[in-house]
Protein backbone atom coordinates (compact mmCIF):
# COMPACT_ATOMS: atom_id res chain seq x y z
CA UNK A 1 0.00 0.00 0.00
CA UNK A 2 1.03 3.49 -0.67
CA UNK A 3 0.38 6.65 0.95
CA UNK A 4 1.33 9.81 -0.52
CA UNK A 5 1.61 13.20 0.99
CA UNK A 6 3.27 16.19 -0.47
CA UNK A 7 4.33 20.19 -0.07
CA UNK A 8 3.40 23.20 -2.43
CA UNK A 9 6.35 21.60 -4.37
CA UNK A 10 7.18 17.89 -3.07
CA UNK A 11 5.28 14.76 -3.36
CA UNK A 12 6.96 11.81 -0.98
CA UNK A 13 5.96 8.57 -1.39
CA UNK A 14 5.97 5.99 1.63
CA UNK A 15 5.34 2.34 0.70
CA UNK A 16 6.60 -1.36 1.96
CA UNK A 17 9.07 -1.68 -0.81
CA UNK A 18 10.39 1.52 -1.08
CA UNK A 19 13.49 3.25 0.72
CA UNK A 20 12.10 4.08 4.45
CA UNK A 21 10.80 7.63 4.39
CA UNK A 22 12.44 9.78 7.64
CA UNK A 23 10.04 12.13 9.34
CA UNK A 24 12.57 14.64 11.31
CA UNK A 25 11.61 14.78 14.90
CA UNK A 26 13.49 17.83 16.19
CA UNK A 27 11.08 20.59 15.70
CA UNK A 28 9.65 20.28 19.36
CA UNK A 29 10.44 22.22 22.01
CA UNK A 30 9.59 19.39 24.61
CA UNK A 31 13.00 19.21 26.34
CA UNK A 32 14.94 21.75 24.10
CA UNK A 33 14.92 25.49 26.17
CA UNK A 34 16.36 27.23 23.38
CA UNK A 35 13.48 25.95 21.21
CA UNK A 36 10.89 26.87 23.62
CA UNK A 37 12.37 30.09 24.05
CA UNK A 38 12.33 31.14 20.62
CA UNK A 39 8.97 29.90 20.54
CA UNK A 40 7.72 32.21 23.14
CA UNK A 41 9.84 34.92 21.23
CA UNK A 42 8.11 34.81 18.07
CA UNK A 43 11.86 34.71 17.02
CA UNK A 44 11.38 31.65 13.58
CA UNK A 45 15.44 31.79 13.33
CA UNK A 46 16.08 28.98 15.37
CA UNK A 47 13.35 27.04 13.15
CA UNK A 48 14.08 27.97 9.90
CA UNK A 49 17.95 27.03 10.92
CA UNK A 50 16.44 23.55 12.53
CA UNK A 51 14.31 22.64 9.52
CA UNK A 52 17.12 23.38 7.43
CA UNK A 53 19.67 21.59 8.75
CA UNK A 54 17.08 18.10 9.02
CA UNK A 55 16.86 18.98 5.76
CA UNK A 56 20.46 18.72 4.56
CA UNK A 57 20.58 15.47 7.35
CA UNK A 58 18.35 13.68 4.85
CA UNK A 59 15.18 13.98 6.17
CA UNK A 60 12.29 13.18 4.03
CA UNK A 61 9.02 14.97 5.86
CA UNK A 62 9.25 17.16 9.14
CA UNK A 63 7.60 16.77 11.99
CA UNK A 64 6.04 20.11 13.51
CA UNK A 65 5.36 20.38 17.48
CA UNK A 66 4.93 23.71 19.06
CA UNK A 67 3.13 22.34 22.39
CA UNK A 68 5.47 24.75 25.29
CA UNK A 69 3.36 26.48 28.16
CA UNK A 70 2.59 29.88 27.66
CA UNK A 71 2.78 29.55 23.74
CA UNK A 72 -0.73 29.92 21.90
CA UNK A 73 -1.10 26.92 19.81
CA UNK A 74 -3.46 28.39 17.48
CA UNK A 75 -2.18 31.18 16.41
CA UNK A 76 1.68 30.16 16.26
CA UNK A 77 1.30 26.60 14.83
CA UNK A 78 0.20 28.00 11.31
CA UNK A 79 3.23 30.67 11.80
CA UNK A 80 5.59 28.05 12.73
CA UNK A 81 3.94 25.95 9.67
CA UNK A 82 4.93 29.18 7.65
CA UNK A 83 8.23 29.74 8.49
CA UNK A 84 9.35 25.91 8.13
CA UNK A 85 7.95 26.05 4.75
CA UNK A 86 9.46 29.23 3.85
CA UNK A 87 13.23 27.42 4.72
CA UNK A 88 12.45 24.19 3.83
CA UNK A 89 10.35 21.68 0.93
CA UNK A 90 9.60 19.00 2.10
CA UNK A 91 5.88 18.02 3.17
CA UNK A 92 5.39 18.26 6.78
CA UNK A 93 3.68 16.11 10.19
CA UNK A 94 1.94 18.48 11.36
CA UNK A 95 2.13 17.58 15.24
CA UNK A 96 -0.67 18.55 17.58
CA UNK A 97 -3.49 17.06 19.72
CA UNK A 98 -5.60 20.80 20.16
CA UNK A 99 -8.56 20.24 17.13
CA UNK A 100 -8.55 24.04 17.34
CA UNK A 101 -4.94 24.53 16.23
CA UNK A 102 -4.81 21.95 13.77
CA UNK A 103 -7.85 23.48 11.60
CA UNK A 104 -6.02 26.95 11.71
CA UNK A 105 -2.67 24.76 10.67
CA UNK A 106 -4.70 23.00 7.54
CA UNK A 107 -5.96 26.20 6.48
CA UNK A 108 -3.04 27.43 5.32
CA UNK A 109 -1.19 24.18 4.41
CA UNK A 110 -0.25 23.90 0.54
CA UNK A 111 -0.22 20.58 -0.04
CA UNK A 112 -1.17 17.54 1.39
CA UNK A 113 0.25 17.08 4.81
CA UNK A 114 0.52 13.82 7.87
CA UNK A 115 -1.84 14.88 10.60
CA UNK A 116 -0.05 13.40 13.90
CA UNK A 117 -2.30 11.86 15.60
CA UNK A 118 -5.58 10.32 15.81
CA UNK A 119 -5.62 7.42 18.84
CA UNK A 120 -8.74 4.83 19.27
CA UNK A 121 -9.97 6.91 22.12
CA UNK A 122 -13.22 8.17 20.80
CA UNK A 123 -13.01 11.91 21.39
CA UNK A 124 -9.73 12.10 19.25
CA UNK A 125 -11.77 9.91 16.98
CA UNK A 126 -14.52 12.25 16.77
CA UNK A 127 -12.81 15.52 16.50
CA UNK A 128 -10.15 14.41 14.62
CA UNK A 129 -10.94 12.20 11.52
CA UNK A 130 -13.66 14.80 10.29
CA UNK A 131 -10.67 17.36 10.04
CA UNK A 132 -8.43 14.91 7.91
CA UNK A 133 -11.51 13.69 5.52
CA UNK A 134 -12.46 17.86 5.31
CA UNK A 135 -8.76 18.38 4.36
CA UNK A 136 -7.78 14.99 2.55
CA UNK A 137 -4.29 14.88 5.12
CA UNK A 138 -2.81 11.18 5.64
CA UNK A 139 -3.00 10.98 9.81
CA UNK A 140 -0.92 8.96 12.32
CA UNK A 141 -3.23 6.51 13.87
CA UNK A 142 -2.13 5.48 17.72
CA UNK A 143 -2.44 1.87 19.36
CA UNK A 144 -4.00 2.91 22.10
CA UNK A 145 -7.34 3.60 22.92
CA UNK A 146 -9.53 4.29 25.99
CA UNK A 147 -8.36 1.83 27.65
CA UNK A 148 -4.97 2.98 27.39
CA UNK A 149 -2.15 1.31 25.68
CA UNK A 150 -2.30 -2.16 25.48
CA UNK A 151 -0.02 -4.75 26.44
CA UNK A 152 -0.73 -7.44 24.09
CA UNK A 153 0.46 -6.97 20.29
CA UNK A 154 -3.10 -8.67 18.94
CA UNK A 155 -4.70 -6.03 20.97
CA UNK A 156 -2.80 -3.24 19.72
CA UNK A 157 -3.59 -4.46 15.97
CA UNK A 158 -7.60 -3.95 16.90
CA UNK A 159 -7.09 -0.49 18.08
CA UNK A 160 -5.36 0.06 14.86
CA UNK A 161 -7.71 -1.82 12.85
CA UNK A 162 -10.54 0.22 14.45
CA UNK A 163 -9.05 3.51 13.34
CA UNK A 164 -8.87 2.34 10.19
CA UNK A 165 -12.68 1.52 9.59
CA UNK A 166 -13.13 4.50 11.37
CA UNK A 167 -11.51 6.52 8.58
CA UNK A 168 -12.88 4.23 5.92
CA UNK A 169 -16.44 4.81 7.20
CA UNK A 170 -15.61 8.59 6.83
CA UNK A 171 -14.75 7.98 3.24
CA UNK A 172 -10.78 8.47 4.54
CA UNK A 173 -9.03 6.23 1.77
CA UNK A 174 -7.25 3.44 4.16
CA UNK A 175 -3.80 4.08 2.47
CA UNK A 176 -3.52 7.54 3.95
CA UNK A 177 -4.30 5.78 7.63
CA UNK A 178 -0.71 5.52 9.23
CA UNK A 179 -0.33 3.28 12.40
CA UNK A 180 1.84 3.67 14.74
CA UNK A 181 2.79 0.67 16.80
CA UNK A 182 4.03 2.62 20.17
CA UNK A 183 7.38 1.53 21.49
CA UNK A 184 8.08 1.51 24.96
CA UNK A 185 11.28 1.51 26.91
CA UNK A 186 12.69 -1.87 27.36
CA UNK A 187 14.78 -0.27 30.23
CA UNK A 188 11.83 -0.79 32.41
CA UNK A 189 9.96 -3.89 30.29
CA UNK A 190 12.62 -6.24 28.62
CA UNK A 191 9.27 -7.72 26.72
CA UNK A 192 8.40 -4.22 25.30
CA UNK A 193 10.28 -3.99 21.83
CA UNK A 194 8.77 -7.46 21.15
CA UNK A 195 5.45 -6.33 21.59
CA UNK A 196 6.35 -3.40 19.32
CA UNK A 197 7.94 -5.98 16.71
CA UNK A 198 5.24 -7.97 16.80
CA UNK A 199 2.50 -5.47 16.54
CA UNK A 200 4.18 -4.14 13.33
CA UNK A 201 4.70 -7.44 11.75
CA UNK A 202 0.85 -8.33 12.43
CA UNK A 203 0.05 -4.67 10.88
CA UNK A 204 1.94 -5.26 7.97
CA UNK A 205 0.57 -8.82 7.44
CA UNK A 206 -3.01 -8.48 8.25
CA UNK A 207 -3.65 -4.63 7.80
CA UNK A 208 -1.57 -3.57 5.11
CA UNK A 209 -0.94 -0.25 5.93
CA UNK A 210 2.00 1.98 6.34
CA UNK A 211 3.62 2.19 9.69
CA UNK A 212 5.49 5.24 11.49
CA UNK A 213 7.34 4.70 15.14
CA UNK A 214 8.78 6.98 17.54
CA UNK A 215 11.40 4.40 17.83
CA UNK A 216 13.55 6.89 20.54
CA UNK A 217 11.38 5.70 23.78
CA UNK A 218 12.67 1.88 23.16
CA UNK A 219 16.30 3.26 25.23
CA UNK A 220 14.63 5.80 27.36
CA UNK A 221 16.30 5.57 30.63
CA UNK A 222 19.03 3.54 29.07
CA UNK A 223 23.38 4.27 28.44
CA UNK A 224 24.35 4.55 24.13
CA UNK A 225 20.56 5.33 23.00
CA UNK A 226 21.64 5.79 19.32
CA UNK A 227 22.93 2.36 19.08
CA UNK A 228 20.18 0.82 20.15
CA UNK A 229 17.58 3.12 18.41
CA UNK A 230 19.32 2.44 15.44
CA UNK A 231 19.40 -1.15 16.37
CA UNK A 232 16.17 -1.71 16.73
CA UNK A 233 15.01 0.42 13.98
CA UNK A 234 16.53 -1.73 11.77
CA UNK A 235 14.72 -4.85 12.96
CA UNK A 236 11.61 -2.58 12.96
CA UNK A 237 12.18 -1.53 9.41
CA UNK A 238 12.58 -5.52 8.62
CA UNK A 239 9.32 -6.28 9.98
CA UNK A 240 7.19 -3.40 8.06
CA UNK A 241 8.21 0.28 9.66
CA UNK A 242 7.76 2.66 6.67
CA UNK A 243 7.88 6.06 7.86
CA UNK A 244 9.76 6.24 11.38
CA UNK A 245 10.19 9.69 13.44
CA UNK A 246 13.82 10.30 14.30
CA UNK A 247 16.61 12.56 14.75
CA UNK A 248 17.70 12.08 11.44
CA UNK A 249 21.13 13.37 11.58
CA UNK A 250 21.91 10.31 13.91
CA UNK A 251 20.28 6.93 12.82
CA UNK A 252 20.00 7.84 8.57
CA UNK A 253 22.99 5.99 7.64
CA UNK A 254 22.37 2.74 10.24
CA UNK A 255 18.65 3.59 8.25
CA UNK A 256 20.57 3.28 4.85
CA UNK A 257 22.16 0.44 5.61
CA UNK A 258 19.17 -1.52 6.92
CA UNK A 259 17.45 -0.91 2.98
CA UNK A 260 20.46 -2.06 1.76
CA UNK A 261 19.82 -5.11 3.49
CA UNK A 262 16.18 -5.54 2.84
CA UNK A 263 16.78 -5.23 -1.00
CA UNK A 264 16.16 -1.43 -1.57
CA UNK A 265 18.80 0.46 -2.00
CA UNK A 266 19.89 -1.10 -5.95
CA UNK A 267 23.35 -0.87 -6.45
CA UNK A 268 23.83 0.11 -3.15
CA UNK A 269 23.56 4.01 -4.12
CA UNK A 270 22.20 5.62 -1.70
CA UNK A 271 24.40 3.72 0.70
CA UNK A 272 27.59 4.72 -1.08
CA UNK A 273 26.55 8.58 -1.32
CA UNK A 274 25.85 9.18 1.94
CA UNK A 275 29.34 7.23 3.02
CA UNK A 276 30.73 9.97 0.60
CA UNK A 277 28.87 12.14 1.97
CA UNK A 278 29.91 11.95 5.51
CA UNK A 279 33.49 11.02 5.00
CA UNK A 280 34.27 14.21 2.94
CA UNK A 281 32.30 17.17 5.34
CA UNK B 1 16.03 -26.32 19.30
CA UNK B 2 19.17 -26.01 22.01
CA UNK B 3 22.53 -26.79 20.94
CA UNK B 4 25.24 -27.44 23.16
CA UNK B 5 29.24 -27.33 22.66
CA UNK B 6 31.63 -27.41 24.83
CA UNK B 7 35.42 -26.89 25.88
CA UNK B 8 37.59 -29.08 28.34
CA UNK B 9 35.63 -26.37 31.12
CA UNK B 10 33.24 -24.44 29.53
CA UNK B 11 29.90 -25.37 27.91
CA UNK B 12 28.22 -23.03 25.56
CA UNK B 13 24.38 -23.31 24.76
CA UNK B 14 23.16 -21.34 21.78
CA UNK B 15 19.65 -21.25 20.83
CA UNK B 16 16.61 -18.93 19.81
CA UNK B 17 15.60 -16.91 22.89
CA UNK B 18 18.76 -17.23 24.28
CA UNK B 19 21.69 -14.45 23.79
CA UNK B 20 23.04 -14.37 20.97
CA UNK B 21 26.28 -16.87 20.73
CA UNK B 22 29.30 -14.74 19.03
CA UNK B 23 32.14 -17.22 17.10
CA UNK B 24 35.09 -14.88 16.87
CA UNK B 25 36.01 -15.40 13.44
CA UNK B 26 39.94 -13.66 13.57
CA UNK B 27 42.03 -17.04 14.24
CA UNK B 28 42.46 -17.46 9.89
CA UNK B 29 45.05 -16.75 8.09
CA UNK B 30 43.50 -15.73 5.03
CA UNK B 31 44.34 -12.12 3.87
CA UNK B 32 46.29 -11.27 7.61
CA UNK B 33 50.14 -11.64 7.03
CA UNK B 34 50.97 -11.76 10.47
CA UNK B 35 49.20 -14.89 11.03
CA UNK B 36 50.15 -16.68 8.03
CA UNK B 37 53.97 -15.96 8.91
CA UNK B 38 52.98 -17.09 12.48
CA UNK B 39 51.68 -20.49 11.13
CA UNK B 40 55.06 -21.04 8.37
CA UNK B 41 57.06 -20.59 11.73
CA UNK B 42 55.12 -22.53 13.89
CA UNK B 43 55.30 -19.39 16.30
CA UNK B 44 51.60 -19.32 18.25
CA UNK B 45 52.32 -16.21 19.98
CA UNK B 46 50.52 -14.08 17.74
CA UNK B 47 47.80 -17.09 17.66
CA UNK B 48 47.37 -17.36 21.73
CA UNK B 49 47.50 -13.47 21.36
CA UNK B 50 44.31 -13.14 18.66
CA UNK B 51 42.98 -16.03 20.96
CA UNK B 52 42.89 -14.19 24.33
CA UNK B 53 41.77 -10.86 22.71
CA UNK B 54 38.65 -12.17 20.87
CA UNK B 55 37.39 -13.90 24.46
CA UNK B 56 38.27 -10.41 25.84
CA UNK B 57 36.18 -8.68 23.44
CA UNK B 58 33.33 -10.94 24.22
CA UNK B 59 33.79 -14.33 22.03
CA UNK B 60 31.92 -17.02 23.14
CA UNK B 61 33.49 -19.73 20.89
CA UNK B 62 36.64 -19.32 18.61
CA UNK B 63 36.66 -20.16 15.17
CA UNK B 64 39.86 -21.70 14.03
CA UNK B 65 41.15 -22.29 10.58
CA UNK B 66 45.03 -22.68 9.66
CA UNK B 67 44.47 -22.95 6.03
CA UNK B 68 47.23 -20.86 3.91
CA UNK B 69 50.06 -22.02 1.51
CA UNK B 70 52.81 -24.15 2.62
CA UNK B 71 51.35 -25.11 5.69
CA UNK B 72 50.52 -28.77 6.41
CA UNK B 73 47.25 -28.62 7.92
CA UNK B 74 46.85 -32.20 9.60
CA UNK B 75 50.21 -31.65 11.61
CA UNK B 76 49.23 -27.96 12.19
CA UNK B 77 45.41 -28.27 13.07
CA UNK B 78 45.66 -30.10 16.05
CA UNK B 79 48.68 -27.87 17.17
CA UNK B 80 47.55 -24.90 16.96
CA UNK B 81 44.00 -25.82 18.58
CA UNK B 82 46.36 -26.95 21.82
CA UNK B 83 47.69 -23.46 22.13
CA UNK B 84 44.34 -21.88 21.38
CA UNK B 85 43.29 -24.08 24.07
CA UNK B 86 46.30 -23.42 26.33
CA UNK B 87 45.05 -19.26 26.06
CA UNK B 88 41.22 -19.35 26.52
CA UNK B 89 38.41 -21.72 27.94
CA UNK B 90 36.22 -20.93 25.44
CA UNK B 91 34.65 -24.03 22.82
CA UNK B 92 36.10 -24.18 19.60
CA UNK B 93 34.90 -23.81 15.74
CA UNK B 94 36.98 -26.38 13.79
CA UNK B 95 36.92 -24.31 10.54
CA UNK B 96 38.69 -27.45 7.76
CA UNK B 97 37.66 -29.18 4.46
CA UNK B 98 40.50 -31.22 4.63
CA UNK B 99 38.98 -34.85 6.81
CA UNK B 100 42.16 -35.63 7.47
CA UNK B 101 43.13 -33.16 9.27
CA UNK B 102 39.62 -32.86 11.15
CA UNK B 103 40.17 -36.36 12.66
CA UNK B 104 43.81 -34.89 13.71
CA UNK B 105 41.64 -32.15 15.38
CA UNK B 106 38.74 -34.18 16.96
CA UNK B 107 41.44 -36.90 18.37
CA UNK B 108 43.02 -34.08 20.67
CA UNK B 109 40.14 -31.93 21.37
CA UNK B 110 38.70 -31.99 24.91
CA UNK B 111 35.15 -31.88 24.80
CA UNK B 112 32.26 -31.18 22.05
CA UNK B 113 33.30 -28.59 19.53
CA UNK B 114 31.73 -27.75 16.44
CA UNK B 115 32.91 -28.75 12.96
CA UNK B 116 33.05 -26.15 10.58
CA UNK B 117 31.51 -27.28 7.84
CA UNK B 118 30.26 -29.92 6.12
CA UNK B 119 27.75 -29.18 2.88
CA UNK B 120 24.74 -30.72 0.82
CA UNK B 121 27.37 -31.56 -1.64
CA UNK B 122 27.55 -35.86 -1.69
CA UNK B 123 31.42 -35.65 -1.30
CA UNK B 124 31.28 -33.11 1.80
CA UNK B 125 28.18 -35.61 3.27
CA UNK B 126 30.03 -38.53 3.27
CA UNK B 127 33.23 -37.66 4.38
CA UNK B 128 32.03 -35.09 7.22
CA UNK B 129 29.32 -36.58 8.84
CA UNK B 130 30.86 -39.51 10.00
CA UNK B 131 33.78 -38.06 12.16
CA UNK B 132 30.83 -35.81 13.74
CA UNK B 133 29.01 -38.42 14.67
CA UNK B 134 32.04 -40.77 15.39
CA UNK B 135 33.45 -37.84 17.77
CA UNK B 136 30.12 -36.72 18.99
CA UNK B 137 30.81 -32.77 18.22
CA UNK B 138 27.66 -30.15 16.41
CA UNK B 139 28.13 -29.48 12.73
CA UNK B 140 27.56 -26.28 10.64
CA UNK B 141 25.86 -27.48 7.38
CA UNK B 142 26.47 -25.23 4.43
CA UNK B 143 22.79 -24.69 2.24
CA UNK B 144 24.73 -24.86 -0.66
CA UNK B 145 25.09 -28.23 -2.59
CA UNK B 146 26.88 -29.92 -6.12
CA UNK B 147 24.69 -27.62 -8.25
CA UNK B 148 26.23 -24.45 -6.20
CA UNK B 149 24.59 -21.91 -3.96
CA UNK B 150 20.74 -21.77 -5.00
CA UNK B 151 19.46 -18.47 -5.62
CA UNK B 152 16.02 -19.43 -4.44
CA UNK B 153 15.33 -19.30 -0.05
CA UNK B 154 13.20 -22.51 -0.72
CA UNK B 155 16.16 -24.41 -2.34
CA UNK B 156 18.23 -23.63 0.24
CA UNK B 157 15.93 -24.58 2.73
CA UNK B 158 15.71 -28.23 0.78
CA UNK B 159 19.83 -28.33 1.30
CA UNK B 160 19.50 -27.34 4.57
CA UNK B 161 17.03 -30.06 5.18
CA UNK B 162 18.83 -32.74 3.06
CA UNK B 163 21.38 -32.21 5.57
CA UNK B 164 19.70 -32.45 8.36
CA UNK B 165 18.30 -35.84 7.53
CA UNK B 166 21.46 -37.19 6.52
CA UNK B 167 23.24 -36.38 10.13
CA UNK B 168 19.90 -37.88 11.52
CA UNK B 169 19.90 -40.61 9.20
CA UNK B 170 23.64 -41.28 11.00
CA UNK B 171 22.54 -41.30 14.63
CA UNK B 172 23.56 -37.36 14.97
CA UNK B 173 20.97 -35.53 17.02
CA UNK B 174 18.82 -32.96 14.88
CA UNK B 175 20.17 -30.12 17.74
CA UNK B 176 23.59 -30.70 16.72
CA UNK B 177 23.31 -29.64 13.11
CA UNK B 178 23.52 -25.85 12.60
CA UNK B 179 22.92 -24.11 9.60
CA UNK B 180 24.56 -21.22 6.92
CA UNK B 181 22.32 -19.89 5.06
CA UNK B 182 25.08 -17.78 3.48
CA UNK B 183 25.31 -14.43 2.71
CA UNK B 184 26.62 -12.89 -0.66
CA UNK B 185 27.33 -9.45 -1.43
CA UNK B 186 24.43 -6.75 -1.44
CA UNK B 187 27.04 -4.93 -4.02
CA UNK B 188 27.02 -6.83 -6.53
CA UNK B 189 23.20 -8.45 -5.90
CA UNK B 190 20.66 -5.70 -4.30
CA UNK B 191 18.36 -9.07 -3.52
CA UNK B 192 21.18 -11.13 -1.94
CA UNK B 193 20.45 -9.74 1.81
CA UNK B 194 16.46 -10.50 1.56
CA UNK B 195 17.24 -14.30 -0.09
CA UNK B 196 19.12 -14.64 3.12
CA UNK B 197 16.79 -13.32 5.21
CA UNK B 198 14.40 -15.15 4.31
CA UNK B 199 16.05 -18.39 3.67
CA UNK B 200 16.89 -18.22 7.35
CA UNK B 201 13.30 -16.91 8.66
CA UNK B 202 12.26 -20.43 6.94
CA UNK B 203 14.47 -22.30 8.36
CA UNK B 204 13.37 -21.36 11.78
CA UNK B 205 10.19 -21.32 11.10
CA UNK B 206 10.26 -25.25 9.15
CA UNK B 207 13.26 -27.00 10.42
CA UNK B 208 13.74 -25.21 13.78
CA UNK B 209 17.35 -25.49 13.97
CA UNK B 210 20.41 -22.80 15.19
CA UNK B 211 21.62 -21.34 12.86
CA UNK B 212 25.18 -19.23 11.53
CA UNK B 213 26.08 -16.91 9.17
CA UNK B 214 29.92 -15.72 8.09
CA UNK B 215 27.45 -11.95 7.89
CA UNK B 216 30.49 -10.22 6.77
CA UNK B 217 30.32 -11.59 3.22
CA UNK B 218 26.96 -9.29 2.69
CA UNK B 219 29.25 -5.77 2.76
CA UNK B 220 31.72 -7.40 0.16
CA UNK B 221 32.88 -4.58 -1.79
CA UNK B 222 31.30 -1.65 -0.23
CA UNK B 223 32.34 1.03 2.10
CA UNK B 224 31.76 1.43 5.71
CA UNK B 225 31.56 -2.41 6.05
CA UNK B 226 31.01 -2.25 10.05
CA UNK B 227 27.78 -0.52 10.15
CA UNK B 228 26.03 -2.58 7.24
CA UNK B 229 27.39 -5.79 8.68
CA UNK B 230 25.75 -5.12 11.89
CA UNK B 231 22.76 -4.02 10.56
CA UNK B 232 21.99 -6.87 8.53
CA UNK B 233 23.38 -9.04 11.75
CA UNK B 234 20.69 -7.48 13.80
CA UNK B 235 17.87 -8.10 11.13
CA UNK B 236 19.20 -11.66 10.81
CA UNK B 237 19.18 -12.66 14.24
CA UNK B 238 15.35 -10.74 14.63
CA UNK B 239 15.18 -13.37 11.95
CA UNK B 240 16.31 -16.85 13.72
CA UNK B 241 20.57 -16.39 13.36
CA UNK B 242 21.44 -17.43 16.83
CA UNK B 243 25.31 -18.15 16.28
CA UNK B 244 26.88 -15.82 13.84
CA UNK B 245 30.81 -16.21 12.88
CA UNK B 246 31.98 -12.30 13.41
CA UNK B 247 34.48 -9.99 14.06
CA UNK B 248 33.69 -10.09 17.89
CA UNK B 249 34.99 -6.30 18.58
CA UNK B 250 33.61 -4.63 16.00
CA UNK B 251 30.02 -5.69 15.92
CA UNK B 252 29.33 -6.92 19.65
CA UNK B 253 27.85 -3.89 21.11
CA UNK B 254 24.99 -3.78 18.15
CA UNK B 255 24.45 -7.39 18.91
CA UNK B 256 23.70 -6.44 22.47
CA UNK B 257 21.34 -4.15 21.07
CA UNK B 258 19.22 -6.62 19.28
CA UNK B 259 19.31 -9.01 22.08
CA UNK B 260 17.95 -5.94 23.98
CA UNK B 261 15.96 -5.25 21.50
CA UNK B 262 14.14 -8.93 21.41
CA UNK B 263 13.90 -9.37 24.51
CA UNK B 264 16.37 -11.66 25.25
CA UNK B 265 18.33 -9.04 28.09
CA UNK B 266 17.17 -9.05 31.44
CA UNK B 267 17.13 -5.43 33.11
CA UNK B 268 19.51 -4.80 29.95
CA UNK B 269 22.20 -6.08 32.40
CA UNK B 270 24.08 -7.15 29.64
CA UNK B 271 23.68 -4.06 27.43
CA UNK B 272 24.18 -1.92 29.80
CA UNK B 273 28.01 -3.74 31.09
CA UNK B 274 29.06 -3.58 27.77
CA UNK B 275 28.31 0.24 27.45
CA UNK B 276 29.94 0.60 31.00
CA UNK B 277 33.05 -1.53 29.56
CA UNK B 278 33.62 0.60 26.40
CA UNK B 279 33.54 4.12 28.22
CA UNK B 280 35.91 3.12 31.32
CA UNK B 281 38.58 1.90 28.71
Amino acid sequence: METKVSSASQEVLIGDNRPTVLIGERINPSGKKKLSEALKEGNFDVIREEATTQVEAGADILDVNVVTSGVDEVVMLPKVIEAVLDSVKVPLCIDINNPAALKEALKIYPGKPIVNSVSGEEKSLNEVLPLVKEYGTAVIGLALDDDGIPKEAGKRVEVANKIIERAESLGIPREDVIIDSLALSVGSDSNAGMVTLETIRKIRDELGVNQNLGASNISFGLPNRSLLNQTFLAIAIAAGLTCPTVNVAKVRSAILAADLALGRDRYAMRYIKDFRKSTSG
